[in-house]
Order: C-alpha cells, then sequence, then structure tokens
C-alpha cells in the first residue's frame, strides 16, 4: 500500500488557508487545543489519513462501530470576506517510527500546499518537570519577522528553553514545511509533563484566538481543567494519607501525580 | 523481493465469497476457529502468501521436509446454488512490524476484493486476565445494521470491551477492509489470555456457523478443550502442592495456569 | 541505493552448479564448514553481495587496509567433464533484520538461478545445549527423494528436531529456493551451541563430500578442532580451581564453556 | 519523501576536490576536527542534507527561529590554482539505522562523485576506554599506497586497532566509496571514549593540515581543550572528596570523569 493514504471527503476552495497543528504528545496540550479549536468552530471534516507508520489499530465506538486509526483534516469557512481561511489537523497518533513521522509529515504538507496552505501554526505542550500554575506560552519560528510578531501577543522566546530542539510533529511540520516554502510558528504551552493539561491547552489556545483574531468560548475547556485538578487533588489527598501513615515527612509534593491520561 | 509474495494454486471462480480471517493471536481462538472451519468444510487451497514482514523462517515437518512460512487462502464452494462461498484466511504468523500488517492484509484485501470479497469475518479473543467458564461472544462491525444483526446472533456489543480498540489483523481486516468497500464484523471469544483456548474457539464458531448457515461437527474442537482442561488441572493441583509445601495460603487461582502452546 | 548490491567479479559459465550455502549462525558451524570448502576447493572469487541489511561496518586488515562487509560468492570447476561446478556462498554476517534476510536470500538466489542453480546444500549447527562429542548430521529438505538420498549418506531426520524449525539463512535459502523452482538440502552439525565448533563442521563436510563425490584433507579443520579443545580445556581447569577455592562442588560441567568466538 | 533530500545552495565549479567527512561519534573528535576546519578555513554553504533517517527534530536557535537537523557540505577554493578544494561534511547526526547509514552515505557519495570528488578523508575517535595524554592518530585507508603514505605523516597503522573494524560513516565513507571508485583514508584519534575531547581532534587535524598542506591556527581549539581539561578536573576533585568521605580509598582515577557533551 501507499506509505500515507489521504482520503478527500469534500472538494474545498480555501482562501489563504492557515494550517493548525495539534498531536498528541506532552501532556497531550496541542491535540486538546486543536481539537477543541475544531469544535469551537465547527470545522467541517475535509479529509482523512491513514497510514502504515500508525498502528495496526482500529478503535471500537460506544455503538459498536469500529474506526482504523488515523489524523484528520478539518476546515472553516472565515465569515468575512477578508479573512482567511483554517485547516486543523488532529488524530490518534503521531507516527511510531522517525521515518514514519518525516513520511507523514511531508505527505500532509504536500496535500496542504496544494490547498494554498503558505502558513502552519503547530501546538504543544513543553515539560517542565514540574507544577505549572500558571503555564507561560513558549515560542519558536521560522524567521525573525513572526518570532517579533508573536512577542507582542505574550509569546515568550526563551534562549534556554526549549534546549534540546523539539523532537517530533511539531517541530517537523515547521522544519520540513521550510521546504514548502512555507512559514510557521510553534506555540508550547507549558506543562508539568506528568498529566494532561487543559489548562496549558487554554494558554495555547488564547494565544492563538488573538493572532486569528477569532473569538473562543473556553468555558468546556476550563470544566475539563477543573476535573483534572479534582481528580490530581484527590490523588493527593491520598497519598498524603499514604506517607503520613508511613513516614511523617510531610505533603507529598503536587508534582509526583502521575499521568491521568 | 515484493513485499508480499501470493502464489495462486488454483484458479476459482467464487459466488458473492465471503472471508474469513483467524490469524494466531489472544489464546489462539482466531487461529484455532479458522483452521477448524477450513477442515470441517474441507475447503481447498486457493493461495499461499509469503512476505518479508514474516519471520525468516521455516517449518520442518515429522517427513523433514520443510516449508515456508506463510499464511494461507482455502475456498470452499456451498453446495446450494443459491447459498454463499467461503474464504478462509489462516496461517503461521501475523506480520512482525507494524508496516508489515498493513502491508499484508492490503495485499490480502485487494487480492480478495478481485475475488469478489465484499464482507469480512475477523475471529479473535479477548483477554479477560481471568478465566472464563461460559465464554461469551463479543462483536465490532463496519457498521451499525451488522451490528443489528449479529445481536440477534446472540452477539454481546459492550459500552467498555474492547476499551483500547484492536490491535492486530482482526482489527486491520475491518478499518482497511472499509477502503476495499467492505463490509465486516469482528467476533471476539472471551478467554483468559493464559492458555490457548478451544472453548473460546468454539464459542466464535457457533455463532458462526448460524451466521453463515453451516452445520459443523464440534466433537474434535470439544476433545480438544477437554485436554487443555485435563493439562491446565494437572499444572493446577502440582501449584497447590508446591504452595502447600511453602506456605499453607490454599490452592492457586486457576487464573494462573501459564501459557499452554 | 539498491537494497543488495552484487558485483560480479569473473564473468563464467557454470555445469549445473551446486549453490553450498555457509554464513555466521548457531557455533558458526556453516561458516566454518563452507569457507574451508571453498578453500580446499581453491574456489575463485565470483561476486561480492554488498547490503544496507548488513551492519555499516569495514574490516580493517593487518595491512591497514579496509574491506566492507560483504557476502561472497566463488566457484570451483569440476575437473571431470561429467561433474557439477560448485558455488560457495559464505560471508561476515546475515542480513540483521527480517526483512533484510528475505532481500538479501532473494537476490542472491536470483543471481544463482541466472547462473543455472537448481540445487543448493545449505549448512548450520544445532545447537542441543550440551557437548556433543561425536556430533551427528540433522537434516532437512525440500522434497522427499531427498530426504531418503540423505538417509544413505548418513544424515539423521529425526521427528523432533528441529522443533521450532529453522531460522535464519540455511532455512530461508530452502524455503524462497523453492520459489525458484530449486530443490535443496539444509545439513545441521550437532553442536553445544556454546562455542564455534570445527568438529561440527567437519561432519557437516564429511558427509557433503560424500553426496558432492569430492575428496578433501581434513587435516587444517582438525587441528582448529585440536586447538578449540585446549582452550576449552584451559578454561575447564581454571574453572575447576576456582570453584575448589570457593566451594569443593566438584569439576564444572564442560558445558559451561563460553562462547569462544 | 525522498529518503534523503539534498538542497544545493550554490553552485560551484570546484578543482579535483578532496572530501573530509566529521559527524558526531567517539568523544566527537570527528565533529569537531570538521567544524574546526570548516571554520579556519571560512568553508561556505554548498549543501543541506535532509534525512527521514535522522531524528523528528528541529533546533532553536537563541533567537528563536528553528532548523531542520540536517549534514552539510561546505566548500574551500584553494588560493594557489594548483592545489586541490576541499569539502567539508559536518551536521547534526549519523543515519539513526543502519539502513539509513548506507542511504545518506550513498547519497552524499554520489552527490559528491558528480562534482568531481575521487578522495575522501574521514576523521573518528577511538576510544581507548583510558584517559590517553598524548593521543596518537591511527589510521586505515583504502589502498596499500595511501597507508605508506600516511605512514610517513606519523599516522600509526596496528596490527590489533580497531580490531572490530569500523563501525558508523567514517568507515562506510571509504567502504562505500569504493564502490564509487573513491579511494580514501581514516584518521583516528585516540581517546578515553568518555568525553569529548578537542585534544585528540587537533592531533587529527594537525596530521590533515599536512596532508593537504594547509595552514591552521589551533589556538582556539586549544582554549576549548583547556576548557574540557577544568572540567574535567572539577569533576575529579568532586569524586575524590567524595569518596575520601565514604572510604579512603585514594583518587578517583580520572578515566571515571564521565560523558562531558
Amino acid at each position: 500500500m501507499e506509505d500515507v493514504v489521504i482520503r478527500t471527503l469534500e472538494k474545498v476552495q480555501l482562501r489563504d488557508p492557515i494550517l493548525i497543528e495539534g498531536l498528541p504528545g506532552v501532556g497531550n496540550v496541542g491535540k486538546l487545543a486543536a481539537d477543541y479549536l475544531r469544535d469551537q468552530l465547527k470545522a467541517k471534516p475535509l479529509a482523512t489519513i491513514y497510514s502504515k507508520f500508525f498502528p495496526p489499530q482500529v478503535y471500537v465506538g460506544e455503538d459498536g462501530i469500529i474506526r482504523l486509526v488515523s489524523n484528520d483534516l478539518h476546515y472553516w469557512k472565515a465569515p468575512s470576506p477578508t479573512a482567511r481561511d483554517i485547516l486543523v489537523l488532529g488524530g490518534d497518533y503521531q507516527g511510531i517510527s522517525p521515518e514514519g513521522q518525516y513520511e507523514i509529515t511531508q505527505r500532509v504538507l504536500d496535500y496542504c500546499h496544494a490547498l494554498g496552505v503558505r502558513e502552519v501554526f503547530t501546538l504543544a505542550g513543553f515539560a517542565q518537570g514540574r507544577v505549572v500554575e500558571e503555564p507561560r506560552v513558549l515560542g519558536a519560528a521560522t524567521n525573525a519577522a513572526q518570532v517579533e510578531a508573536m512577542k507582542k501577543f505574550g509569546v515568550v522566546f526563551s534562549r534556554n528553553d526549549p534546549g534540546g530542539g523539539l523532537i517530533g510533529a511539531s517541530g517537523l511540520f515547521l522544519g520540513l514545511g521550510r521546504l514548502f516554502e512555507m512559514e510557521g510558528v510553534c506555540l508550547m504551552g507549558e506543562t508539568s509533563g506528568y498529566f494532561v493539561d487543559p489548562r496549558s491547552a487554554e494558554a495555547v489556545l488564547k494565544v492563538l484566538a488573538k493572532v486569528l483574531r477569532i473569538e473562543i468560548d473556553f468555558t468546556a475547556l476550563e470544566t475539563k481543567a477543573h476535573e483534572v485538578d479534582r481528580i490530581a487533588q484527590k490523588i493527593h489527598e491520598a497519598e498524603g494519607r499514604t506517607s503520613d501513615a508511613t513516614a511523617p515527612s510531610g505533603p507529598t509534593p503536587r508534582e509526583d501525580l502521575g499521568y491521568i491520561g
């Protein structure tokens, strides 16, 4: 079979579209943000992406109906005739091998380039290894003009973070994108790295909404953040009791929450 | 070499054939069921499938003659002129890498599509992690009509099982099958997951026989199930004695039988 | 690059040639036997086989000159006009991935088929997990006639050995060879599996020499076998003293010699 | 995408150019040497090499601008009309799989062959497993004439080192280079293998400068070597204090410095 199979669900004409990428990763920040954006915009399905570089897996819905794992493109047509349209890329997995990452990213970029995409925003989490109460949004970009533009939206460009660079789709969509003459920005929400982090996703989306000049209702995302907080709090208390019982060493640091997937 | 090599042994015309897939997996339920069906139907060899995504291995028969590991298609022509023919896919291995799984499944589906296959049943085990006395048959399907149809045959569609989806050939034949306009059902026999389970295979085949309106004599499969029971019982007793000797903690749970391959 | 690159060093016409394969493996029996046969026959270089499925490695000779790892074909033209010519395949490595094994084997078979090869003998070791004083030669073949023929040369066809089949080049050259209409035999010298075993290689070659009706001087191979015996004996004594010193538990079993590569 | 993508940045005509390869590896000796040579020669960018066999990673500069991981070719035009031009190959990574190593090396050799390259020098470290105060430069070459020529420059050709051959780019550029009718030499600076070693890189470059008849100012490289010495010394003292505190067993051997990347 082809390494990557892209099934177009609807033929559309888009106006200077911007690609927003958010796939599973650190704290699931990118995926949470992209999925939420797609839902809030009521973006419509455009294409489904299958690949032998995804796991050989199907999901079974509550109705008993199976669905092959995939990535998916949705589109949103801006209501104003002078505004730009938006493409959102989400999905179940990133490619499960380095070669797979390159192949899938290259094919999706090629497909989006044909749709007119010349600018990409990738959304991701940045693991700090400690609880982050007020997540900042860190940035990286393909050119100096976009670095300056992003700073005005409060994006932090830090000398040291991310030190080792970006690994995975969020970096690759920008790095390979340059081979397609695309410019782009990666927005990284700070997160502990230990659990899914809707609050970090919200911080990222707030920046993105300002950049894209769209309005987003964050109520549902905040509700999700409170739920995660409640679960984290319960684990925290349970661990506190356990450690009290075995050794009176004070409360367990909140960082030790474990991954709540 | 080609990634997948399919050698046709006999050219046949089939009438609206149904593909039944059963390869090695959890409790070997799918393979036991497909092999038993093939033997009971006296299905004839149609094609042999070799692939570089199988292990580089040959088996040596009792006569000293080698055979390269493969998957195999057998066909059965229904005696009634109004009934549908059957293809059975079995074999030594599933593809040993994710890419291999995709490649082999895609090639076999392509081959079967050319033979007229538009419907697929995949047979598998579902690991419960505990001994299952009366295995239920769980289901997943490609459309709502088949879910409803299967329910009438006693297949259970559970909201939570399988939670993580299906991994491997049984899921992929359905998931990729949809790209070939094929519809299909996965029948999963509950099993402990610790040993080969002819009883679970029998439960799956009983449903399938009703769906396909064929008659199957289950005597040999039941004999096999009793053998496994006897071996399991002996291990159970041996473990009971051992644990009695070292600590008077009562009988070892039957779940701890280990894998009897 | 091509997956497998075969460089022909000399164009030759061969008379009904037989391919003898012996690559590194259990006890290095196959490689020892094939290399010794090549040297004794003074077979000439025919082709060098490079592949990206070998390690990315060069060897450095005592003269400081490098050589890329490879497999190699040598040919021997039988002096009698009615006898058959011989091709010997040896080398540094088998393919280091399952796909690589298939690719390399398929390409070499294809190349040898074009040279007229229709019969293959593969040489290997069979690990018994214990010291074997008088190694038998076990066999496997592609057809019943060859099983019977080999029995007359003292080759043992055992119901249970090898139980799990043959993994690697020695099996694959026969299994894939059948897709090229080649028949063949695998000759497996019993060996402990713990160290290189020239004595097992000699047992294999003695059978092969009778089959091919060629004469081989085994002096050098027997010298090598005695060397390995001497080293093994020293290790044995050293271990005996060590275990005497720490615990008077008698001599270390000779099986524990470790791998002398 | 193509397995390896080479983007030419400038079209140049080179005079009998020599390729110098130095990629990350043992002690980073090869990369340190090649990068230093490139900087000292003020070599100009010629081509960028991307590949799906590199990690799916981008680096972020201090200015916040991303760069996809790559290998890079720089060129230097010799000022004298009778001298040979130089190509320097450096980069972030070697290919991360054996196949990837072969693919990338083959493509780069093919590209360089088209530019007229017929001679290759590869630079590497040779791990001795102990601190080396005065690193020798070991050699390996593709022919006897070059072995003799290198000996005159003080390069050591040892019977036993490197015993297991060379693994990775430095060996492969010579081994595969021979398939492109290229001759070459590998220069290996002795190093502990435990930390980056500018002193070993300097030893290698000093030989190379004599061979290429170019002048190199080693001040900056020596400064770097002193820095590494200072860090090593501090770690040494810290470890000394620690081991004094726990057990009065004398100074920690300098070899235990750990990897200072």
